[in-house]
C-alpha cells in the first residue's frame, strides 16, 4: 500500500466566511488519495514573545508546534493584508519557528496559494511568505504559481466551487502531491 | 513658539529586555526639541479578524487606532523574524489599517529602523515593512537607512548607549525630524 502524506493546511484569515478558508476546503476535497489535508487553526496562538521560550509556553503553542512537526507537508492559503502576509499568519510562522534551533517547519515541503477578490491575487503576501520559507528551510512548490485573483466569483451561493476554477486548483494540488513525494526528508 | 510633533513609536518585539525597545528608548532621549516620542504598546491587540469590524471592536483596537490617529508621525523600530516583519508588528499594522477606508496610518510620515544582534541588521524586516507602507500611504524616510547590525554591543551593562553608536542614531532622529516637518498633511 502506498504512503498517504499528512498535510497541515494553514489559512491566513480568521474570518469564518473567509474566501481563503473556502479555497482551503476545496483543496481538502480535490486532494488525490496520496494526500490527507487538514486545516490547522492559528487563531488561538497568543502574539509571539520570546519570553515564552524560557518559561512554560502557552498550551496552544505546544499543540500547534506538535501538530506541524507531525505533518509531512504544509499548504499555506492566504489573503494579502497591506501588501504582505497577514499578521495572523506571520505570528503562527513565528510561533512554529521557535524556540531557536527547534523549528517545527524545518525541511517540510510546502506550497503557497494566495487569493483575493481583487486583481493582484495576493502576490505581495505570496512572495513575502516565500522569503520567510527560505530561512525556514521549507522546499516550496515553484509551479504552478497560485495568485488567485477575482476569488469572489469562485463559489456559487451554495458554496460550490465553479467549474471554471476547479481544474486550476486541481492542477495545483496534483503538482503539490508530486512535490511532497520528491521532497521527503531522507 | 514652534510646533512639537507627536511621534508614536511602535516596537516590533514584546520582550521586556528587547534590544529594539532599548534602541527605541534611546531615540526618545536623543530626539530634538521639535519631537516628542512615545512608545505605543501593541502586545495586547488580539489577532486581527475582519469580523471585529462589523461588530464592536475590542477596546484595545479602538484605543490603539485613536492613539495612532492622534500622532503626527510614526517611528517603527523592529527586529527581523524569519527574514520578515514580526507577526506581532504586522498584526498591529493590520489592526491600525482597518476598518477598510478608515486607516489610522494614512498620510503619516514615518521612519523604519531595524536592528538585530547579527550582521544583516534586520534588512528583510525593514524592506518588507516598506512594501506595506506604500499601500498605507505613509511617506517614509529614505536616508539614512537604518539596518542596525551587531546591536548586542550598543549598550553597556548599565544600559548606557555606546558613544560609538550614538552619533548614528542621532543622525537618524534628526533627519526624521526634518522629514516630519516637510511631510505634514496640507
Amino acid at each position: 500500500m502506498s504512503q498517504v502524506f499528512d498535510v497541515a493546511v494553514v489559512v491566513g484569515s480568521l474570518r469564518k466566511e473567509s474566501l481563503n478558508r473556502k479555497i482551503a476546503n476545496a483543496f481538502v476535497q480535490l486532494a488525490p488519495a496520496s494526500l490527507k489535508l487538514e486545516i490547522v487553526e492559528i487563531g488561538d496562538l497568543p502574539l509571539y514573545n520570546e519570553e515564552h521560550d524560557s518559561a512554560t509556553p502557552p498550551a496552544s503553542y505546544t499543540s500547534f508546534r506538535e501538530r506541524i512537526r507531525r505533518a509531512d507537508a504544509v499548504l499555506f492559503v492566504t489573503p494579502e493584508y497591506n501588501r504582505s502576509v497577514p499578521g495572523v499568519l506571520k505570528n503562527a510562522i513565528d510561533v512554529g519557528s521557535r524556540p531557536y534551533g527547534k523549528s517545527a517547519w524545518n525541511g517540510k515541503p510546502c506550497a503557497v496559494v494566495s487569493a483575493s477578490p481583487g486583481a493582484i491575487g495576493g502576490f505581495g503576501a505570496n512572495h513575502h511568505l516565500r522569503q520567510s520559507l527560505v530561512f525556514l528551510n521549507m522546499p516550496v512548490l515553484q509551479q504552478p504559481e497560485a495568485y488567485l485573483g477575482g476569488a469572489g466569483s469562485f463559489f456559487d451561493e451554495a458554496g460550490q466551487l465553479s467549474e471554471k476554477t476547479q481544474p486550476f486548483l486541481q492542477s495545483i494540488v496534483d503538482a503539490f502531491a508530486r512535490w511532497i513525494e520528491q521532497n521527503q526528508p531522507r
